[in-house]
């Protein structure tokens, strides 16, 4: 009985040619006449809130409070955007619509035992130093106007010591139990935590929406390019309104 | 029996006000100083090369190559640089040390089942209308210089899909194997895939190394920005001779 | 402005003490009335087959060819249940459904560079001892039955030296990404591989159904036992024929 | 310039024959003297107690209080071994050597909105059907003379949903950051929850001791066919003292 071979995963380096479609790598997105060319399914234009979670990430204290730490720093863009009342909005009319609603916090036990303060990156020793972000304290606390009311269904993992929403919460294995496919991102910070959590779940095999309306930077300059340049890889940037439109065309056809 | 409830590890037990510094909760890094203060263990001035890794990322033809569809993308980068020269030396020099070099490759299957091309992202569904990076084409050929020699030990993790170098290639699960505390990560390109390992490697308890000398950008603005903003969050950005010496440090006191 | 406290979504909000179901933790089922009385919505009857998946683990030389070292082990669980034969129907029948196939094989460079040989588990240590599984050799070869024709769309993740088939092999992002919920999983062998396959797919969030016809045991006893006892909190355990019915309805109500 | 291909994930099928070693895919392990041929490594005889976790696995009220639902099925078992009070004294040696103690629980919320009801597998739909395993119910609350004192530097990472202790808690990056190589496993039970966090441990690259004073099974008869058949495999089963004893020498010879 002739045996048929399985290849290794350290290689198999044989030459050989092959014409190369001349392009870049990174671009987000090319023309729909091209895709519509090749047979390429069309991107959907409505999505059933039944598989639609909304993600929050860090509605708390120093971001939304004026006397919080880091309030100082996305003010301009709280303000300019209107950026808490409108997100209060648009998780009213998510849970109206059925969407899944999970808030992501950030915290630490008092200690800080469980992260490594010798890590080169300066995110938790910087965290220590300030003493900062403590689960049990008013910096930690949520944002009063988000929490859900008695027979709402939102999720609240627990708070997370790594950048991404995904990271240490369980999160995906919830939502892929409970048939989400899309996950829509907002909050704190469009360069640091969104970001971060926008790419893991690119990873992960969601379909990405990128809230604009309900993410402050940082860096403004630096948030500013990642939403033109990079974002578009991993997710389709969109307002508030333009997502709650496609989740009722979604709602309005099944 | 008196029995006491269950709790995270993140809420306090011993109930009590904690006064939060004033501070941002992203910047990188306080003063020496003040983590002395605090009794903070020092940050590590020298590395075990045994317990190292150096991560290099997507040296394909199509940013390697004159011909290649990404290289005019990096060409001043990697002239400016001296990018690909320096880094055969700088993998020389880290194999001769005992770091273990994994070389992580891009690459999909020629009709690219594994992806979703109707992801709003635009990564893959990009890959797939120019028909790009396909395994076994000339497109995904690893540049030749980097191809280890007879005695190396170097690690080639099956071609992924995902941005992240960890995302779909069991690397964690070696590297942790293996002992790695510490990697190094260089590669294509310093905003998109290069930043996305560097986010998930801090996530996966990493100390991180960004080799600012071995790695180039798509977008040369946002990438100098994530370098001087963010990177240092969850990483020490520094260069290769920087590097080879702590690396050095620890190999002579072992 | 008041402030809440942040709190894991696995704490009650409303405080109270409720009444505790006499009962084991790890049964698998309760009677049908009793999750009706609930309103627990009923098991499915039916399954699409665009969403789900059919796992087969190490179709290698090994287990399924008479001079395989492994073969003993199995043959008399192969002859009695005609494995073989009848997994190569399943697969076409499957392929036929348009149910995502799946070969999930093990292997390892020659000389086992990414496995720890001191791991005091004996798994990958007997492995190399016996210089056995390596990539490229008669040994990895795969079933040439269950080869895919010309048109199939069947995965071949690269092989894996995790026990689990989600090990290390990006297998869960693509299938999510592809939309996949149910995965059905036949092997080798019931009390190893299969079974931390089907363990860790419940933890991922899929449902999961154990193909007893398509896979045969290394410890016959023990695999009984864990049929009986333990598969059925984590799978519904099925026959071939059975698990196609389900498929079939699925497919006739789309 | 030549180039080299990189092979696709999906493939290569050339034909190939090597020489096979005789020999069983799953036995755990083969005599110290072919491995001293070979070169291999000693297995280790003394484990650092700083790189090294102690992961406790539901001692919870359902499994360790004589009025607990689960109580009777592991009753012969727990007063046989003494396991509840030689478990306490293992902890506290434990961590007066610097061992890191987790104590890994299970809970749900009170109307169970993270899992899926409708899974085949009955684990979870049976936890609901019984109203069982309710975070801040009695039922849930953890074995006080377990529960760490003043200075105890122990983790409680969140109440899981998972089977692996691993899953969904974070807990993976956290040992990962603190540098753990080495985790022992004790619990309910043997067959369920230990051996799936046994599996998943061994895959994430530790070295996993399997503390068969310290757990009780479900299914007995089961239990007692894993300990001697599959746990070899991906852990050394060890009785306290012996593990104590590693842990003690290698504490002397640091």
């Amino acid at each position: 009985m002739p045996f048929i071979k399985s290849r290794s995963f350290l290689h198999n380096f044989t030459a050989g040619s092959v014409a190369v479609a001349a392009a870049i790598a990174c671009t987000a997105a090319l023309g729909a006449s091209s895709a519509m060319a090749q047979g390429l399914a069309p991107l959907a234009k409505e999505l059933n809130p039944a598989q639609t979670a909304l993600i929050l990430i860090d509605f708390q204290y120093p971001f939304v409070n004026p006397d919080g730490a880091n309030y100082r720093a996305v003010k301009k863009e709280l303000e300019e955007k209107r950026l808490l009342d409108r997100t209060v909005e648009l998780v009213k009319k998510a849970r109206s619509l059925g969407v899944l609603v999970v808030h992501v916090t950030e915290g630490y036990t008092s200690d800080y035992r469980e992260v490594d303060a010798t890590n080169p990156g300066g995110f938790h020793r910087g965290q220590i130093l300030r003493q900062a972000w403590k689960v049990g304290t008013k910096e930690t606390s949520y944002f009063p106007p988000l929490m859900p009311g008695e027979g709402d269904k939102d999720l609240f993992p627990a708070p997370r010591n790594q950048i991404s929403a995904f990271g240490g919460t369980g999160l995906n294995e919830i939502l892929r139990s409970k048939g989400i496919k899309n996950v829509a991102v907002g909050g704190f910070t469009t360069d640091v935590c969104v970001y971060a959590t926008v790419t893991n779940a690119f990873d992960l095999g969601y379909h990405v929406y990128a809230l604009r309306d309900a993410m402050a930077g940082y860096f403004p300059e630096q948030s500013e390019l990642m939403l033109k340049n990079t974002y578009p890889m991993w997710s389709k940037v969109i307002s508030n309104d333009d997502w709650l439109a496609v989740l009722e065309r979604g709602e309005a056809t099944r």
